[in-house]
């Protein structure tokens, strides 16, 4: 099952993909959906799937947690040590744009650093704490597409990478979640990201360092996870920054990210 | 002005502290107060400040950054360089509690080194983006005491400090915010904490390598500031950590962190 959040009459609204129809469920995005555990397989009034406006697939996460350093190729081009650990992170709401949104390009004079990561984003479903494995998958709801768009200048200005993770609307989440009755642990999955055309990012979900259960259930011993949450696994080798020369997402070009069984996410660059 | 957050009748409501009363206002709590941009001087029923149950000032914040490395004497002590930028982290909303409530210490087979951090907490007030220095002060609505207990094996087993910093219930916020009219752009106050009664840190918020407007200009080139934004500004030296041996908060110690002219903020651990 695809889920989604699309703008709609002056708010937001979940809906649910049925073949080139979205059926509209009456709360105001997934998270909400989620949170009330209401049963998104139920019928509505349906409105067309092209041309719908999406909103960010989460408007307001409580949680936005990203893990970095987590396939081995993009460890290696950053020149990092292989994890012992899962490597956190986190971005603010302010950060997540829509399917189709413009990724906003910070002032020039504030960055020209830009660049592009695709991740598979864990959705979380239910509560929780102290996760067994299988816990862990049993609270997971699904799955969608992260471009963690990252200021490379100011990620590496402090040790910490918060501030380059930030900016505002620089991130895109969706098109839509897909439910794990179909995708499961997340794992075997294609992944690749293009610049304008040209693949610079092309791995499988297998080559996650933590794949997703790991996570959740190291994750859940910090803090409880709630419906809503989403976490993003980590990107591939073939960012920008690692190239030579180093390669910047600039106003007008087009970064798309797609993994298998999910679908893509496009959007292009804006100053 | 005091502005505080209290649990009431099996929810939280905003209040102004007058004299040994609590004037009720009717918001959800001081981030609501302020989101809406209601009159905080009004009138209404009391009840006595004596008694009254604290919930985090801002219960759910749209946005938690604490400042890193701030206090040149902590700087040397964590054994790190003086920065030539804000370092910036973030907290989870689940983190927080209230004034009076006990401190949750993770199951010791998680951790048992948990650490204080007394930090100077600005409030934002209203939103900020791109700020001048003197929109960055204007945008300030207060301060308040913020207790960054870490977990300090988590915050140090990868690069990034957030897994650390994320705890569920660790971090002591509160009890009340004193406004801007009051405290100016927070400069010169006294900041101290204890455990157990003996005095561990001591400094003076003009010890702050980064200021509260430096902090707030620089944030506000990443994202918008919004009303309701807490942001903890760093710890002066004297934490468990940096102590031959190190010293860690255990079941039973009372932590203590007062700032002057707000006040003081005391919590008990809890296993």
């Amino acid at each position: 099952m695809k889920l989604t959040t699309i703008r709609y009459d002056g708010a937001t609204m979940a809906g649910r993909i049925d073949g080139d129809e979205i059926v509209l469920l009456d709360h105001a995005d997934v998270g909400d959906l989620l949170r009330v555990g209401a049963d998104p397989s139920r019928g509505g009034r349906t409105i067309p799937l092209a041309g719908a406006n999406f909103a960010p697939l989460i408007t307001a996460p409580d949680k936005i947690v990203c893990v970095g350093v987590n396939y081995a190729d993009h460890i290696a081009e950053m020149g990092r040590q292989p994890p012992t650990a899962p490597t956190y992170f986190s971005k603010f709401r302010r950060s997540l744009i829509g399917a189709d949104d413009p990724i906003a390009l910070p002032p020039v004079d504030i960055s020209t650093h830009v660049d592009w990561e695709v991740e598979l984003c864990i959705v979380i479903g239910r509560p929780v704490r102290h996760a067994t494995p299988a816990e862990a998958l049993a609270a997971i709801a699904g799955y969608t597409i992260f471009n963690d768009v990252s200021v490379r200048d100011w990620q590496r200005r402090t040790s910490q990478f918060l501030a380059g993770k930030s900016f505002e609307g620089t991130t895109p989440v969706g098109p839509w979640m897909v439910t794990t009755d179909e995708l499961g642990d997340g794992s075997g999955l294609a992944i690749s990201s293009s610049v304008d055309g040209v693949i610079k990012q092309s791995s499988n979900t297998r080559e996650l360092e933590f794949d997703v259960v790991d996570i959740v259930v190291d994750l859940s011993k910090i803090t409880t996870l709630d419906p809503g949450d989403i976490i993003a696994t980590g990107t591939p080798g073939g960012v920008g920054a690692a190239r030579t020369p180093p390669e910047w997402l600039t106003d007008g070009r087009v970064v798309s990210c797609t993994i298998e069984g999910i679908g893509t996410l496009e959007n292009v660059c804006r100053l």
